[in-house]
């Protein structure tokens, strides 16, 4: 029964940190998760990284929120983390696969721009055919608001905040739709000084 | 011939970012980058990452003595990047596999003792016993002082720096031997006043 509830639920995670490069960095961090609603996911936060669990559409509600209440504080900030689906034996916490599909943080987000510069890299796992589903699923070409560029090992775009982390979540959606494991690494910067 | 050059070489490679939690972000990664010899490996670098490639043992060596360098200043810093190998089509740059196995920052990181927290997760693409490949070829309890730990998507390694990376080169090491495309993420913290 356990098995079949994880089959059918699909939970996702996320396991990420905030790093604001500032003396204030514990007020940052502590704010902006402080203003972002997290009811709708799991979580476990230690020294190193900060883990959140739940539908998709909310791990990236949440670390895109996270990441938009430390970037308007106008401090050079990054955020840095991997996405999971599928990874073997992962159930625990299930019961937030019960919530609604609403983003919790949508509405306090609606008018939040935010210019960032991004790289992430999708991994599907347990597939000879792993680079084909990347180039099937994802179209970036689709993805409003971001420049698309290619880097070492990973992808970049460029553009707005909210518009780059629906890129990746599109991008998510749609391979672990046809790769059971699949993981995403990324990392995202704002008001870097290298672009002053 | 070019692929023939590129097969045999192995070229490896990681993005990655330093992350200073302070003020003073800037002097501190421009002192680590002056303070590391760099000269054994290709280097490109933007606002948002950077990327080191070559032969494995000097992207370990390079990664590590610049987290060393920042750690030292008492900062809460931090570090995170993706390294990679057999990412097909990358061939760039093979020149540097011609540099000897000598880490060109060892003696200088000899006595540099400093704790540290990391999570990190392997990811052998292109297999479908990936799974097997990661439990057949690493085996973290030979790796000496450091604590190994189980968290989600990744594992956790607490000890020496120096301990922790080179626990992590020997996984890589081991697991790209048997899986010719291996990525592996990662996410080291020091001096964070979460441990204090």
């Amino acid at each position: 029964m356990t098995n079949q509830q994880c089959n059918t639920s699909r939970i996702a995670g996320v396991q990420f940190t905030l790093y604001p490069m500032s003396d204030n960095f514990v007020d940052i961090i502590l704010s902006a998760l402080d203003e972002v609603d997290q009811s709708k996911v799991w979580k476990e936060t230690d020294d190193v990284t900060t883990c959140v669990r739940g539908k998709i559409v909310h791990i990236f509600d949440v670390t895109k929120a996270i990441f938009l209440h430390a970037a308007k504080t106008g401090e050079h900030v990054a955020m840095t983390g991997t996405y999971s689906i599928g990874c073997p034996g992962d159930n625990e916490a299930d019961v937030y696969m019960a919530e609604s599909d609403a983003p919790a943080n949508a509405p306090q987000l609606a008018n939040a721009p935010q210019r960032a510069g991004c790289k992430f890299a999708i991994h599907p796992l347990g597939r000879e055919d792993y680079m084909d589903k990347i180039y099937e699923q994802i179209d970036l070409s689709k993805a409003r608001g971001v420049d698309v560029s290619a880097a070492h090992y990973m992808t970049r775009l460029d553009g707005d905040v909210q518009a780059i982390f629906d890129a990746m979540e599109d991008a998510f959606e749609a391979v672990q739709q046809e790769v059971s494991h699949t993981t995403m690494t990324f990392t995202i910067s704002a008001n870097s000084p290298s672009n002053q």
